[in-house]
């Protein structure tokens, strides 16, 4: 990208997005699309412009907070209809646990149980699923949660591409987390838990849609041991978590810029971005930032607490951890990025799908 | 059905079922069939021999409970793939609620809190997506839930037949409640709260698949009421209760004969079945003891509670609730039917799926 000068370029953003930002979309597309799935700005239409109203839900987050006979207890809900079920580092199974666990931890839940809801396609190979069972049995038990429930489905051949898995998860709300999208203030720090991108490229590269050979495999993991660190370190000056799945990590800065009304700057190059991940990104004209993770969080913590929670990051085995830019006040719900030249640009909410079916 | 003489019968049977019985199914099919989604034979073996061990579940139960903080919490998940997504009488997003809500409601648990998983068909109608929103929405309220949490996937044209949806349900165990089949005992009765089949003949219906016309409309509706009813008239007496869903009256009480391994005796004549469902399914050569309802309980009370319970479902709106039968010692894990002319025959587990995609 060629240099910019930033003066410039700034205040003429500042002007086209006074009329953009704030509104709540609507939704008003005749019929679903793709890019409805795709955790971008159909997505957040479809959600703030259908579910919300109806099901009159305040502040959207990954989880939502019951009030239980005492008990705070953290509900979180995904469906997976990831292609192919299998791809390198990982598997449906795996994803379906991590991807739900993940929701609860970023959302200062521990994770505690999940259910399993499972459609399966006429036909499927038992040996399939038997290894499916296996691979969500053995991630529950790394993740220290367990599968308490369950209901199983199938669907005609020529349907749900061999499986569908829904998973539902529960959590206790820990006593040191108070995470909010509303919490940020100018000045907080954004991290990041390690290199973006990988669970989206290998999915891609997966599916032998190009002829594009790489060794990437998917990230997914639990984040919760993450989040634990995050907590211990920084306490109530952590603001607010995110697993940056779907639309990778410029679709949740952007949402959260949305909902908190605050500006966000990411410093593109202190980013970790691999070498091959980054190689195979741009052949296929892709920006890092927007491919889905399964095992990367992205956290604001108060300035002087942000050292600290690096290392904690680090020393929870997120080698690659680092702060990549932070909260500002304008313009309000907005990020931008500031090139490796110092040049700015928007990072604008994903349209389209460029990635269907990752999760 | 032809007249039979009781005795000879019921000794050739027991004959037979001494082999069969109290083993716990095998998984040894190669392939996923339309059955293992049936809620029959091969959806227990499926579970049984599959899932309940990778997963180390014990009693298999519509729900689990999770202690959280101290708190009791009931936990459920459903999918639904029902066809067509509208019939007489509600839709798949009505079902999903009430479905999602009963399975706590029959584990004793007062529901509260449901998450909502969305996986959409590109370029379904969006005005019927609003619809089932709404209905949705309609029927948490109705039941006294709220909608808290979500997700949406988007899958391609020709896959999930417009819309599948999964609820999972939280809700609290209600103090008064102690329901397990192993509470089982013999002299038990055994009630059903209303007419049965109506689901399940309203959707056959629907399908168009039969040149047959007649007025039948699901029963979907939440059962809480019911439950809570039954709690208030019986308490502690209360043993056990299920909502009659996939594989109807009949798979529920070979499911509870199988897990607390007693007898169970129903006297045909004492079912309610409304003539319209009772014609239908005799033209359809099913029996109504084997199709599904979304809004109808089966609960087991101890001998001197029956009446008080009937007349609480009565005045809890359930004006067909009617005792039906009881829990006896031998055949063990055997349900046998006591036919108008006086003869028994064994009802066993359902073989096959009848009725796919009923839910």
């Amino acid at each position: 990208m060629a240099p910019e000068t930033a003066t410039g370029r700034e205040e003429r953003i500042l002007g086209i997005i006074e009329t953009a930002r704030a509104k709540r979309p609507k939704f008003r597309d005749e019929r679903i699309t793709m890019s409805h799935g795709a955790g971008g700005k159909a997505t957040q239409s479809l959600i703030e412009g259908l579910f919300a109203p109806a099901f009159d839900v305040g502040e959207l987050a990954d989880a939502a907070t019951v009030a239980l006979d005492g008990a705070q207890v953290a509900l979180t809900t995904d469906s997976f209809v990831v292609k192919p079920l299998r791809f390198p580092g990982g598997s449906i199974g795996e994803l379906a646990v991590n991807g739900t666990v993940n929701d609860l931890a970023v959302a200062g839940a521990r994770p505690v149980a999940l259910s399993l809801s499972l459609i399966l396609e006429e036909g499927l190979d038992s040996d399939l699923l038997r290894g499916e069972v296996e691979a969500i049995a053995n991630a529950a038990r790394a993740a220290g949660v367990e599968v308490v429930t369950g209901d199983t489905k199938v669907v005609e051949r020529g349907h749900a591409d061999g499986m569908y898995i829904c998973t539902t998860g529960i959590g206790l709300r820990d006593e040191r987390a108070e995470l909010s999208p509303s919490a940020l203030r100018p000045g907080d720090r954004m991290l990041v838990s390690g290199s973006i991108g990988h669970h989206g490229m290998a999915i891609m590269l997966a599916r032998d849609e190009f002829e594009l050979e790489a060794e990437i495999e998917s990230d997914t993991c639990s984040l919760w041991p993450a989040v634990d660190a995050l907590l211990d370190a920084a306490g109530r000056s952590l603001r607010c978590v995110r697993d940056a799945t779907r639309g990778g990590v410029g679709s949740v800065l952007n949402e959260l810029a949305r909902a908190s009304q605050v500006a966000m700057l990411v410093r593109e190059g202190d980013v970790p971005v691999d070498p091959a991940v980054a190689g195979a990104a741009e052949l296929l004209g892709i920006d890092p930032m927007y491919v889905a993770n399964e095992g990367r969080l992205v956290a604001f913590v108060a300035p002087e607490a942000a050292e600290a929670a690096v290392v904690a990051l680090h020393d929870a085995g997120c080698e690659q951890a680092a702060e990549i830019g932070e909260v500002r006040t304008e313009p309000p719900a907005m990020v931008l990025v500031e090139t490796a030249f110092g040049g700015k640009r928007v990072m604008d909410q994903l349209v389209g799908d460029p990635l269907p079916r990752i999760c």
